[in-house]
């Protein structure tokens, strides 16, 4: 039988030993590369030196690292990846039937392990490299709380220790998130918090603040440059965690290989890039070399829509301004999506990777509201049987859409998106939709005006 | 390469043709069979007759069929089955290098489906059968809410109401379960209600009471008998709940014998016996029919031990009294485990079946601490990665233990054991135990004394 001819199984699991060896970076297969990190004090390219106080040596090396094309993942890793991993290629018979589309869907889940999403894919890779180093633990930031829990996993599993500054707001309105990590053996600090410089200064200043993403990362780096045998880690923006998750595009990319699919169309959610930049690596690869075209489509929220109305240029990464400046799509280091918006993805810049390719035309990308987003996240639960995470229903939303414009045309196109986690820490968010009190916000161009005014003045 | 030199994967999963084709019925095999339900009005065996009012046609047969083996699973079933089955059949080589045990320890993992457990493989088939009758819809109750869930997820995707009794305290205490069941299109209405005149009752008579499960069941199949066009559904307990769960058993033997694996021991946890009854099935098949033994021990909570301190008797099913009367291991139906206790397996009775083969000798009991079971939870979640649901952690508890005896005996004892689902909505519970404030709970002899003193008088 020819692979065409396979009836193709409602999952697609990976064999053990067919399970990716290397992660795939696709800055080797880009002619331009992403603009390097900037040292906010020599305004100059970042070395591995000024990087060494805050990261760890390997992941330094793989951050600064534009050329090498398959970096091999250490056996202890892969050890840890057969826990949980393969995550399933789903072909969405039920969500197609549903439909009533000619277009064959899939989409790779990686919400099936505790920490709820794809987080972990890098978290393993980051504690791993922390441990070999011979540190004593790491430091991080954490919003919604899925990269907190993936890294506290990581950390329990290798036997190494795992700071966590949790948003505030956050922290109180998600305290099973805080208890999931708790089970891990992490410590969780809300933040601001009294522990570090910018906390206070923070708290000093704003006395009521329920905390930002933004602030959490500078607290987390201060912590990590102040303790002895700490660094600071990071689940989201990097190259090496865009390296790190490509894992989930190998394995989508070996499981349609299998059966002869190729997709016409990549979709996923951004909030900093880590979930679309793996999920889109290897199909990337083959457009930047001219071997495949794919459509590729970023989807974010309408509420912090950095690709569709920001713009490309160098900007901080954290709120207290001391980590390297990146060049990016961005809203301005002091832009905070509103509280209405309930779904995640709310840091204001985009990973350098995505945001070059983005801007040289390899993808596109759209926002959607939020209102709209669990509408697709119902149909999705009750067709395909999975309760999705905010953030992933965005791609979701998109992926209908894109299913119900083939309805109208006929056309029957392979459409493969990223379902990156499940939601059953986000029930408030549904039950504000149930209860009919979800609003839609998109923030004005005044707002978003002032806010990229703010840019560093090297622009 | 023979069976036995095959590498063993960290996940077994059969391929969509390796799926069990058809359930396998127990009772077909037991010589002694389980005593027959009996209607409390004429005090004789029930008929289909008697309970047409409460139950769909097709289950009826299922319920009162002790000679059928194999009963054909039916292709929309099958179908379903494919979007969240086969689960892993997991070999947890990660918790058998923390414990430094030569016994070699499986779990099958039902928790990789949005309800979270096992509880989706009955609730699947039972709104089968209810839409095939053409009924409108299903009662039941819930008390974690694992099961309304399950029955909520099945009744959106066959496109039948589903009306969910949950027992208040669970209701109050578990927001997020109840926002799930909402997202899949159920009405979830606390127990004790104004809705039915038992729910009226149990108000009257006392106002502040939290609820029951036994309260619950009474409420919902009122509900049912009372309202055209519904059936009443149950989760647990009934014949026809451990022929459709004989499903994790079937996977769980089909991967062994890929590679040729036979267990020495299985353990599952048992609250009504819906999962451990699924997890042996096969086993104990053979076992009965001489082939080959097998060690076969249940666990239960000690705040509830209706295996090891109850008795074999006719006894009522629901506080309410409506259901029909089943022999079981029982500690009465006013017995109400304590509020102390958090780890689900609350049920008063036990599954008919399980109590016929316990009570014959062809498996064993043991009842264990809730803190203890916790401990085993939190050292299972840091080395294999998953967040075990508390019920799931007696089984957990109890294969740890026996791994370690293996550690000190040197035997290499195969463990077969049944991880039911996760504990995303048990964080609670886990909270309680991290903050030190977990107690455990042991019934005095004169508590059950007196619940076990309240048995119909026909015994």
């Amino acid at each position: 039988m020819s692979k065409e001819e396979k009836v193709i199984p409602y999952k697609i699991y990976l064999e053990e030993d067919e399970m990716p060896k290397t992660w795939y970076n696709v800055r080797a297969d880009m002619k331009d590369k992403p603009a390097p990190l900037v040292n906010p004090a020599t305004m100059k390219p970042v070395t591995e030196a000024d990087l060494a106080p805050v990261f760890c040596e390997d992941l330094i090396k793989q951050e600064l690292d534009d050329d090498t094309r398959f970096v091999e993942i250490p056996a202890e890793i892969k050890e840890f990846y057969k826990m949980y991993r393969p995550s399933p290629l789903v072909r969405a018979y039920c969500l197609e039937k549903k439909l009533g589309t000619p277009a064959k869907i899939y989409y790779k889940f990686e919400g099936n392990n505790t920490s709820g999403s794809h987080k972990l894919n890098s978290a393993i890779a980051q504690a791993y490299y922390a441990k070999k180093q011979g540190l004593k633990g790491v430091t991080t930031e954490t919003g919604a709380g899925q990269w907190g829990t993936a890294l506290s996993m990581a950390c329990a599993y290798l036997g190494i220790d795992c700071k966590v500054f949790m948003v505030k707001c956050s922290y109180e309105q998600k305290p099973f998130r805080r208890e999931v990590m708790r089970t891990y053996g992490a410590s969780v600090t809300p933040s601001p918090s009294m522990e570090t410089e910018i906390g206070k200064k923070m708290l000093a200043e704003f006395p009521g603040t329920t905390g930002s993403l933004g602030c959490a990362i500078s607290e987390a780096v201060e912590k990590a440059v102040t303790t002895p045998g700490y660094r600071y880690v990071l689940g989201s923006v990097l190259n090496q965690v865009l390296l790190h998750q490509s894992v989930i595009g190998l394995e989508a990319k070996a499981a349609l290989d299998k059966y002869g699919v190729k997709p016409d169309m990549i979709i996923g959610c951004a909030g900093g890039g880590s979930n679309l930049g793996g999920l889109i690596a290897p199909f990337m690869g083959e457009k930047l070399r001219g071997e495949k075209d794919y459509e590729i489509i970023a989807v974010e929220p309408a509420s912090c829509p950095s690709f569709t109305r920001g713009v490309y240029a160098y900007d901080f990464c954290d709120t207290g301004k001391i980590c390297p400046l990146s060049k990016m799509y961005t809203l301005g280091s002091n832009f905070i999506p509103s509280a209405i918006h309930a779904g995640g993805l709310r840091y204001h810049g985009m990973s350098p990777i995505l945001s070059k390719l983005y801007d040289d035309g390899y993808m596109k990308a759209v926002a959607v509201p939020q209102t709209e987003v669990f509408e697709a996240a119902e149909t999705f639960a009750r067709t395909e049987g999975i309760l999705p995470a905010p953030e992933s229903s965005h791609a979701i939303k998109v992926a209908i859409d894109e299913a119900l414009k083939c309805k109208e045309t006929g056309e029957e196109k392979t459409i493969l998106f990223g379902l990156t986690g499940t939601g059953y820490f986000d029930m408030f968010a549904y039950e504000r939709f149930h209860d009919g009190k979800m609003e839609d916000y998109v923030p004005s161009d005044e707002e978003l005006a002032k806010s990229i005014s703010e840019l560093p003045k090297m622009n």
